[in-house]
């Protein structure tokens, strides 16, 4: 099957089923992501709330409760459990804000720029400790260590990324690797905290963990992809950000190796120097699709989200394993 | 007794004594911080080192171990949770230090002038998730609970103070609300979460902990006392940081309610608006000698050890109590 033929076999996926059936305890963790960012403190929960009221998907905390839900949960420790991930995912993007110097986060000016970097540092640590305050109230020793894992490897993808986020050369492997670190690793805690506060055997859990990760990789390949438009003509409204700021993704480390020695100049000066024109995003996007490198990144993410798929195999085949396929299927599938 | 003879009284204290008698658990506590710094990311190790083997007085640790063992303790889980204690505090100093854009830490370089903010920023996360991996390794989520809900009071410590640093009429009561959290906090926990892992009763995991408050404010206040000089004649080398950056600590707020409406302007412009002459800092000190504003200061630090000590009257008079109580004779006496 060629990549055109590939993309369009895929399914279109959706997140809107997965939303309605943890609608329910979505509405708990709100509550309580609501309640336990508040403080003495007025400007933490100003700050805090500017981010989370910004909305973004909740991916994560939906992760926890629904792969709580899977493996059989009737107690509500999954909620907490689901918003002291949402608060390390919070409390990363406010320092990762502060790091890469953004302008804007879910469509809003970034918090750094309205109440400082210092701020916005002391706030994430704010919301970190808060997650483990959070998780202690839930009694598991084992999720407090998948979290606090989770927590110390995304500082180490935030770091080796830092360290190789403009380097033209970077392989595909230590691409996945950084990934991985970065954003798959939260999603594959997501799920498996919630799968061990439901008391689940290693097998079960281990298969949540599994789907989470291969998910999230899907995610950010995904995501990647959408810079350069995706598999649709018409470009999101964040398109070409990552281009602007060099950001070595997949579609363009592999743009960069198949379009060989001719373009080597290009690439240097555009994305090594940042030295670019109006005119180079289109060019590098041309590149990009003509060489095959964004079907080649969508592939990559859909045999992760059929991976991830593959999972949830173990678990019976109820409405909400279909609501996860869906959601797999959505994160190579969507258009923004 | 005047304030003269009340320094005159003060007990020396000395810290050596309690650094020998835990010698051999300290060593175990040095080596489990070199080991779990470690990480497959080169940066990260060697940002950490730069700023832990440059020493500093390892005071927080020492405290988990000395309250665990004068607890009665006879297991090793006080090592890890000494070790997490001192991530913890490695954690905040590094975003304090971006937070504050300090130059200099324990007499090196500040570590965000070498590897930049961003780094430090991503080291503080790495080495605060290391803590709560360590706090797990120990099976006791009651430490987990304390040393969580600590970093979260500090982190709304360091808020506050970001706001109130440079405000003129800062409350006394304000101001100790600021150094309980931001300082006295961690001395509290890292002193009950030892207890605590001794297996020790709620009544005396609570005197560990107050004997940690106390000794934590007894040091903050001494602490600002010696940068205008303390009750020597001679300055310590750093003598004048806090008025030059224009913090608003004791002395200062004590010699400006004392000095009167006759040197406002002075105060106005050398801390509010912080513009400040070579001799500004000798006049600053000169008042807050002259009006007492210093004297005050040790001697609430001495009523805090005083207190530090008292909370340890329901354990066994033995040597390692006597060292505790030295150490807060030492909190207020030292002259560095």
């Amino acid at each position: 099957m060629d990549a055109a033929a590939a993309t369009l076999a895929r399914q279109p996926g959706s997140v809107d089923r997965l939303v309605r059936l943890t609608a329910a305890d979505m509405a708990g963790v709100d509550r309580l992501i609501t309640d336990r960012m508040q403080s003495d403190v007025p400007v933490i929960p100003a700050l805090a709330e500017h981010l989370i009221a910004a909305g973004g998907k909740r991916l994560r905390p939906l992760l926890t409760v629904a792969a709580a839900r899977l493996a059989g949960s009737e107690n509500d420790h999954c909620l907490k459990l689901a918003a002291a991930v949402e608060f390390i995912h919070t409390a990363t993007l406010l320092h990762d804000d502060v790091v890469d110097g953004s302008q804007l986060r879910r469509g809003k000016v970034a918090a750094h720029l309205i109440w400082g970097a210092a701020q916005s540092v002391l706030v994430g640590d704010f919301l970190f400790a808060r997650a483990f305050e959070l998780m202690v109230e839930t009694d598991s020793m084992r999720a407090l260590q998948i979290l606090a894992q989770a927590s110390r490897v995304i500082a180490e993808g935030e770091v080796m990324q830092l360290m190789r986020s403009h380097d033209l050369n970077l392989s595909q492997a230590l691409y996945l690797e950084i990934i991985q670190a970065k954003t798959a690793e939260l999603f594959a805690a997501a799920a498996e905290a919630g799968a061990v506060s439901a008391g689940v055997d290693a097998e079960r859990s281990k298969a949540l963990r599994d789907y989470g990760m291969s998910l999230g990789l899907a995610f950010q390949l995904a995501d990647d992809a959408l810079d350069y438009g995706g598999a649709t003509e018409t470009l999101g409204k964040n398109a070409g950000d990552d281009f602007r700021e060099g950001k070595a993704t997949l579609p363009l480390l592999l743009a960069i190796a198949r379009s060989g020695p001719r373009e080597a100049e290009f690439w240097e000066r555009a994305i090594g120097r940042r030295e670019q024109t109006e005119a180079d995003f289109r060019r590098a996007r041309e590149l990009i699709i003509g060489t095959g490198a964004l079907d080649a990144t969508l592939d990559l993410a859909a045999e992760y989200a059929d991976k991830a798929k593959a999972a949830l195999a173990l678990f019976p085949a109820n409405e909400l394993r279909e609501s996860l396929e869906s959601l797999a299927d959505f994160a190579v599938s969507r258009r923004a």
